[in-house]
């Protein structure tokens, strides 16, 4: 049995014989009592057992260490106690796995830089526990938007042999021998695994396409990569994007979407994960649960790059980076336009020369039907356009930027071969669970991250 | 609006005016009349448009060519021809993207060699059509068993740096230039991207055992990667695997689990797949119902491979290869044995040698409690152990096989702080569609398939 069962339905097992197996978060001894937080993993509420020095074994119990793994039989009651409802009265206690002194989890306040030490052991922490929970409930928010929507899970290629988009930033995946390499002085790509140069993909949006293009709706949830030497609180070399497609389907449409399944995640979140979601606004964002509900109920503003510029240069702001048409906004000019519309806003029609090659080019030639959608506290959250369905555009735009043609003829022909107005966007998982948790290094939302120079694990 | 939505309610729209959008599929033409065989992806069914020269651009619609994008209004009827109880007469159809003459994908039988050749247009045919859409079903119901019994989803790192399970198979993963490598003779792992050498992950099962040690049951759902050198029917580079661990599980209970988890995706796809199953059944694999129904009502059986290297002498069948105590079998035993008793079979507690470090080490001193789930008409389909959790065995069962503790001091201590009886299994996705689809090569299961030499799109 497990400790969430056993909660969520306290009434049916007060009074009854019980049996759990679980790990001893702390443990506090008295002469007559004991009391062991106890805790098995399956909810964030930990459980109380109680113990007397009528057990007979009494002595030994005491000197359970915290962090051991034990099975206890016992009866569940009501707790006169306070910090939670119910307890268990120990009848046995066994120990399955004992924990010596020097395990580095104790009941005290760890830091987050200590824990990223002791990855493997963070998430028997509170926070983290909550974190990695919340991390999988939202996962699962995703999919069953996504599946009850029609939409069609497409699993992208991981390796990829395509560099269009990720030029420089990729990883190499090779089954070269470097030493080879080295001592002959010659590489020779034919030899590689797969007979040239591959690497890691850094999106799977143009392969999920073809995918839009059968299936009118489908969505890829898995892991990309970005060789990108930079050591912030946003960047990881792997994460998890959500990239979904829709075929007949322009900006406007893809904004609903984009709306609709935001909000979808965080009432799924919020009425999945109560505990977890109470403890990151008690302790980790103060006004996080606000933040969200009040989500939930705006409607989200839109309104164009250009319009946003306006704004910003009438503000009597003094700012770090003069706000400029046919330019990129700041992180200071997002917070701003948050602020201004107290609420999420989606920022359309970008200048195209900052957008990438695919997105649909709007009459003006000057921008694209790029969308971003921006919220408060997390700024840019999502990112999406209208894709460009017209082969002749699209090409010349390629040709503007010095792509090549060879190697993308499959996605070229998407234009040829019944094409049709689609939209899609890309939102990075771990940027959606920084802005659900309050916690905000995303070292601290992946199990085991990778970074410039950390590959642990 | 969806075909889907359509078809699923098509008593409610009937005699109704409805727009659509989607792909002509088939184009048959008379003198008064014409036939479009339409889908838009959402359902496997297709939709029958039918039109009349009472159209005043009757000609120009003659023209639409196969493989176009069209919008279509009309009104849904229930139709007089056989092959489709509803169809819908036309009163308008707009051309969206047209479609050349050379357009690959024609309303005939294509070989799957063709198919794979042009991968990207391949889910607009009916075969893979079911298939890619079964893949994303099978995954959700994935997921939601996990989910619904407490399982917290775990996304296990796909760069590593540890390479204890995948000696040899592994990809190198880097941002060293080769270049400059050749040039130099010269390699400086402490200059690469991760300070040292890295590669794509084999198995996420051992950080899996971090999250089951602190949430009691947790499962990887991700891509893992092998650079075998094989081109067989059932080996990719790149594919995914489900990853379960639970805590306080013994080999008898991963079991239990393994048994439950499997008929729940069977049921789960045949309930929400009925379409796409029959089609297999009818063109892939004629039985293909039966097999999986059968699955469905049946007792696995439990074995231990003593047991059946016993049956498998005594039997009166000339092997190819003959069956010996303490070595594996090949895939004629598993045929046999899964006939021999008419069902699924666990075989349970295999000689040490063949199998992994981790598994636990029976009382007897030459077995381990690992087990392999053999179906039929498929063989194998999942592996899974008990995992050893004793400290001392495991190491020097590490020295044994000359395995370095260096790097594994985190997955050694999960044996120290508070460790218990855990047991997990590893299910390969595809070999599970393999067995769901009838389509027994796994280039055809995949999207975008990576195999030696091959790495399109």
């Amino acid at each position: 049995m497990d400790v969430k069962e056993l909660l969520e339905d306290a009434k049916k097992y007060e009074g009854k014989k019980i049996t759990l197996s679980g790990w001893v978060r702390n443990h506090r001894k008295q002469k007559e009592f004991g009391f062991i937080d106890f805790s098995d993993g399956t909810c964030f509420k930990h459980l109380q057992l109680v113990y007397t020095n009528k057990l007979k074994d009494f002595d030994e119990i005491t000197k359970i260490k915290i962090g051991s793994s034990i099975e206890v039989a016992g009866t569940l009651i009501k707790s006169e106690g306070s910090g939670q409802d119910y307890e268990v009265t120990v009848s046995k206690i066994k120990l399955l796995g004992d924990c010596p002194d020097e395990y580095p989890i104790q009941p005290k306040r760890h830091t987050r830089e200590f824990l990223r030490e002791e990855a493997y052991l963070r998430p028997r922490t509170n926070l983290f526990q909550a974190v990695f929970r919340v991390r999988s409930v939202a996962a699962m928010a995703i999919h069953t938007y996504f599946q009850e929507h029609g939409y069609v899970y497409f699993h992208a290629p991981l390796i990829t042999a395509s560099d269009c988009e990720g030029a420089g930033q990729m990883f190499q995946v090779t089954t070269l021998d470097l030493n080879r390499i080295a001592k002959s002085g010659k590489i020779d790509y034919s030899k590689d695994f797969f007979g040239k140069s591959a690497g890691l993909t850094v999106s799977g949006q143009l392969e999920a396409e073809t995918f839009a293009l059968a299936y009118k709706k489908t969505y890829t949830f898995g892991p990309t990569f970005r060789a990108e030497n930079s050591n912030t609180k946003t960047h990881a070399s792997e994460f998890w994007m959500i990239e979904p497609e829709i075929a007949f389907c322009d900006l406007s449409g893809v904004m609903d979407i984009e709306e609709d399944m935001l909000k979808f995640i965080v009432k799924y979140v919020l009425e999945k994960c109560p505990d977890e979601m109470n403890f990151f606004d008690q302790f980790v964002e103060k006004g996080l649960l606000d933040k969200l509900n009040k989500l939930l109920k705006s409607k989200f503003t839109r309104i164009s790059h250009h319009d946003v510029i306006k704004i910003l240069k009438e503000a009597k702001v003094k700012w770090e980076f003069e706000p400029e048409y046919g330019e990129d906004i700041a992180k200071e000019h997002e917070k701003y336009i948050t602020e201004y519309f107290n609420g999420p806003v989606f920022i359309t029609d970008w200048p195209k020369d900052i957008k990438a090659f695919y997105m649909k080019q709007n009459p003006d030639h000057e921008t694209v039907a790029a969308v971003d959608l921006e919220v408060p506290g997390a700024g840019e959250l999502i990112g999406g356009s209208q894709r460009e369905e017209d082969y002749d555009k699209l090409i010349n735009r390629m040709k503007e930027l010095g792509m090549e043609e060879k190697g993308m003829e499959w996605y070229l022909n998407l234009r040829k071969y019944g094409g049709c107005v689609h939209s899609g966007f890309g939102m990075g998982f771990e940027r959606l669970l920084i802005y659900l948790t309050g916690v905000e290094n995303i070292r601290d939302v992946i199990p085991y991250p990778r970074t410039p120079g950390n590959c642990e694990y």
